[in-house]
């Protein structure tokens, strides 16, 4: 979260899909590590951004029929723009947007990660109570 | 949805991670089947009922990083019990849940399955206008 009211999401060329999403920042879980290990370390690889709250929302599974994959969802705020740690191969393109623009915008189908608009809800939610 | 705030849940036990999850009702689009059809013959066959009122919410990506699926999310109102249409190996035990208690399971992290989460939030943003 930017702000109570502003999402940090980026704009990722996707393969399988051939085209760009808004996505929240996200990565793969390494061996041993913990979960919100993962969530620091991506969002800086990813965005040049720290946290200095996190917390934990749920797990997500988003395809239980042929896969035991899960998805550690966190929010984080207070943030500060430290750059890039290193290399820049995984820097991604952000996007500062309102939550409800992304509200609107997954109500015209624009949004369509699933994991996406999962955190936007819930960003929704606990802004409202 | 059974009414206006109760969802229509299915328990159903999934072998990737060998245990029980509350999950919508769904199902595989097979070659050449429009998704609104998938959607009717899956409610049918996994739960026996039939919904006179149906209206496609959005398309959703589960997994962008690896594949192209994507999930046709439709709400069906105006159900009726019709039972099952054959073979009884595709009956899935329904549970009859009110939205709110959804709700509360998604924050005590008991329903953790994607898409369910989705359309758990979806239903209780159309119910508050």
């Amino acid at each position: 979260m930017i702000d109570r009211d502003t999402l940090l999401l980026e704009h990722q060329f996707r393969y399988p899909l051939r085209r760009h999403f808004l996505e929240l920042p996200a990565g793969k879980i390494e061996v041993d590590e913990p979960a919100e290990q993962t969530a620091r370390r991506e969002l800086l690889e990813e965005t040049g951004f720290l946290a200095r709250d996190w917390s934990f929302l749920t797990t997500l599974h988003p395809c239980v029929g042929y896969s035991d994959e899960r998805i550690e969802l966190f929010m984080a705020r207070d943030l500060a723009f430290e750059g890039h740690p290193g290399e820049d191969d995984e820097f991604i393109e952000t996007v500062s947007m309102p939550i409800d623009e992304a509200l609107e915008k997954i109500l015209a189908r624009e949004i369509t990660e699933a994991k996406t608009i999962l955190g936007v809800f819930w960003a929704d939610r606990m802004r409202n109570g």
